[in-house]
């Protein structure tokens, strides 16, 4: 989806004349064929040898050796960037690597439930922040290309060091799934008559569990990737349900009510 | 924003000659009648008697004295409607009111997470369920009347006692809220730099946490009043939020994935 979902934007404006796909899953190349994004496809090594710019979308637990045989098969006038939703373990692997300059740290804050080329669109990234990563480890005239390239999808760039975009990455995107993935599991367990579920299930709860429907080939790694900082928000947000549970069981009114007062500021941010 | 959304309804499907808006809140007033979606204005008893059809949408809390005094004033030729979240407690404290074959119980399931007069919006309620509740209570005309007003605004109808619809509407809206107050105040709590927030916020984060936008003031009586239901579920959502804490600390990838795996079955509901 995201790879899919770039090459059709690279397309479009002209920044790509020829793209190959590489993917261990066959269909996934026929599929991104036939839907026109790329337009053949090799071997990782034929690939590599033919590209100006490498861009791996690939589950964060696979980008790490993926990234150090491609850095391994790079020359010094191509560009490597990854699209991986955690970042601190693969710089950290990667940073004495001897073509580290070529590589750019990337992370474009747009997604959504569905993942496979079936789910690549046209015109995603737009008005969605992409981070940039370690910036000062890359070399200065491949980050400015990344930079435009992103630029030029519509998207805002942040940068930050690996670390702490971990952190905010488990605040904004990480507990968010979770919350989603448990909440299904709730209302499945709970609710035997799921007809009950489709007939009354209004806006909120699609929205709300929408994020349930994710790859758990995509999110199992990035749980455990991140895991200090998942478990830190994790543990922060059962204290805030357990919050609500006491004052609802002791019938706190004014408790309740400064509870969601309080989330009401997110108002102001969002 | 449910009256005034369902009064732009009914006046544009020519159903309603004339509406009389009633508001404790006097700029609740002045806006609907600048938004036109009310003719005119009146105290409760004057409205009352010169109105053929009675649609009270207020805080659950509020509903009970106010639909026992509304009942009160009604002659036979006249119907009720609440649109209230919650209906088990209302139910049994109007089951034995004399003039209960006039009311119809109901709960069209729309929302957004907005309320007020500035938040009605024209073609509402559209594809989404009403539940309707102890049927056998209302009067056979006023009942028919009453789903040939929500069909025409393209609702379909779900019959429930008014037990049953609380412990499903506990499930499918109102934990939905919860978790998106608790991770609301989550993100707040934790993170400090709210800019973060705002400039990394992704689609993911913006529709689980949209919720938590919610009117205090209308949800506290909704969990107060479904207190058992919410509880119930409550505990269940913090036990499945639970497992997702222990798969990952142990790094568990086997049972994380199946978590997911599970959660990803709403597919086939939603």
């Amino acid at each position: 989806m995201i790879s899919g979902s770039l090459a059709f934007a690279l397309k479009e404006k002209g920044l790509a004349q020829k793209i190959i796909g590489v993917s261990r899953t066959e269909a996934s190349i026929q599929k991104a064929l036939q839907r026109g994004f790329i337009d053949a496809t090799a071997s990782l090594e034929e690939a590599v040898a033919q590209s100006d710019l490498i861009y791996v979308a690939i589950p964060v637990s696979a980008a790490k050796p993926m990234m150090k045989k491609i850095l391994n098969l790079m020359r010094n006038d191509q560009i490597l960037v990854d699209a991986g939703s955690t970042k601190a373990s693969l710089c950290a692997a990667l940073s004495h690597h001897p073509m580290r300059g070529r590589w750019v740290a990337t992370h474009p804050m747009w997604g959504t439930e569905h993942s496979g080329p079936e789910a690549a669109t046209h015109d995603a990234f737009r008005g969605r922040a992409c981070v940039i990563c370690e910036k000062e480890q890359s070399d200065a005239g491949a980050l400015q290309s990344i930079e435009e390239m992103y630029r030029s999808l519509g998207m805002h760039l942040v940068y930050m060091d690996a670390k702490s975009h971990d952190v905010h990455a488990a605040y904004v995107s990480h507990i968010s799934h979770i919350t989603s993935f448990a909440l299904a599991n709730t209302v499945l367990k709970k609710e035997k008559e799921t007809d009950a579920i489709f007939q009354l299930a209004g806006g909120g709860f699609e929205s709300t569990v929408r994020l349930a429907k994710s790859s758990p080939d995509m999110w199992t790694p990035i749980f455990l990737e991140n895991r200090e900082n998942v478990l830190d928000v994790l543990d922060e947000h059962i204290q805030q349900l357990k919050q609500f549970r006491i004052s609802i069981d002791a019938r706190d009114e004014s408790a309740l009510m400064k509870l969601m007062e309080n989330a009401n500021r997110i108002k102001r941010i969002l």
